[in-house]
């Protein structure tokens, strides 16, 4: 299969079971759960869970049992994004050219939506089938560390902190390891875990997550920086006024771009111990990684 | 032991558990972790982790067991104060005579402080030890489930869109049972779980939690309206134009004050299953309930 109908393909599965982990839009009160779905099937690119199954494939596990992992760790990252825009957080009115869940349903069911997708996170997980080498309470702890205040929220208290002021290089990665790299690794972890991954190669999808993670950010702040600079026909230099600080902003376009190849080069690398399985992980990094910048 | 000694070790039992179960004041970032600390240490009764420690107990179950039960209930109640406190929601500026949270930190702070409460009691119930008839799946689906879109934020909601209107009985009734009896039961059948509770004790701590809940929040209710009377030296009429709906305001006093003796005549018949390891439970319920009413 071609990885665009594979992506499809997956993506899909994840949209059906999240379908039915969740309460249905009617249930009491309807408000809730129209929200909570608002936000969670509005387009994302599912691509956390997807890197689940996938994770789970490449250890020779079936996808099915990879599916309560995948939802988890969306409903986490839905979670995330529909707090981080709220007005007292990021204050963003369109999220993928739709209005955001507080611009819909209010600030205080947005606040309610957010919790609700990070309560219903471990619920769905608790539905897994725990495997010899990785009993439920180490996927739960895995979830909770992950998405916790010092992972996942902890990188957002140190966005919420740096905002209006240059970060130094190593603010801005952890900003990025915990924001980005520490879910998407759980996503991979979590996943394999479902297929009863053995600790070198958990270990190996660890490095992976980690590098494709930064590596991603590293991409998107240098496209930042680069489509910027296309659209408004400037040089870049008006990064450097901009509140958000950028890996550009910081060790300038040259480095960046050495960087971006650098970390992709090590998420590359850190498959090795995945041969022929491994094709799909590999694929789905070109595909995250292998953008022109 | 008598009662206020027993209320007094236990919650210092819960808030040693607590401390150990939370990263340090000073873990990276600092501010969540402060700020997490803040409203966990403020001087809450501890009414919920101790009801799960006494459920325990009732069982025949040790203490200790009961811990990360205890705590993750706590840690639940604690995020749920977090965000009702916010501008966006309730607005209070005040939670027993302490600055709230968001008045401290700020709001996006405040958000982040729920969030990793919520978080981070999940990952605590997962230290439980597991007991033969309730593996870790089931207490997790538990706590998701009272803390989740159709019960504790749930109501929530309801409270949120009732507000500046009167509300029906059953509406009121929906919003105690979801904000104060779901979590509330949750407690006493997670402390249950951690003894191996049996099925039928499980259901007489459902009956009796329930009961309970409800019969503390029509009692509040009712003392809200006579201890206004008391303090503004006026007679109980003003509850009336109050946005917030309340039992006296719907059913009148003397309705309000038969219904709290139904309720918590219930609580009392659902602990018949407990013989003798049932005495603190009764007298827990006589403490919260034997108010002058």
């Amino acid at each position: 299969m071609a990885l665009e109908a594979y992506l499809r393909e997956r993506s899909q599965l994840v949209d059906r079971a999240l379908d039915r982990f969740l309460p249905r839009s009617t249930a009491k009160p309807a408000t809730i759960h129209k929200a909570m779905r608002y936000s969670l099937f509005a387009g994302g690119k599912r691509m956390r869970p997807v890197l689940a199954l996938a994770a789970a494939e490449a250890c020779g596990g079936a996808v099915e049992r990879a599916l309560p992992a995948a939802c988890a760790v969306e409903c986490i990252h839905t979670y995330s994004l529909v707090h981080d825009d709220l007005p007292c957080m990021d204050d963003d009115d369109l999220r993928r050219g739709r209005a955001t869940n507080h611009k819909v349903f209010g600030e205080g069911i947005a606040v309610l939506t957010g919790d609700a997708l990070l309560t219903i996170a471990f619920g769905i997980l608790a539905e897994v089938e725990p495997t010899p080498r990785h009993p439920l309470a180490v996927q739960i702890r895995e979830l909770a560390s992950a998405a916790g205040s010092e992972r996942l929220i902890g990188g957002q208290v140190a966005d919420l902190e740096g905002e209006g002021r240059a970060l130094r290089g190593a603010e801005l990665r952890y900003i990025h390891q915990s924001k980005t790299a520490a879910l998407l690794t759980a996503s991979l972890r979590l996943g394999a875990m479902s297929a009863n991954v053995t600790p070198a190669k958990l270990a190996a999808l660890t490095a992976f997550g980690e590098a494709l993670g930064l590596a991603f950010q590293v991409i998107d702040d240098i496209l930042d920086v680069t489509q910027t600079t296309e659209k408004l026909g400037k040089t870049a230099g008006k990064d450097a006024q901009a509140t958000k600080s950028t890996y550009p902003a910081i060790y300038g376009l040259d480095a960046s771009r050495a960087e971006a190849r650098r970390l992709t080069a090590r998420a590359h690398g850190a498959l090795k111990p995945f041969t022929r399985n491994g094709a799909r992980l590999r694929e789905m990094a070109d595909h995250l990684l292998a953008r022109e910048y």
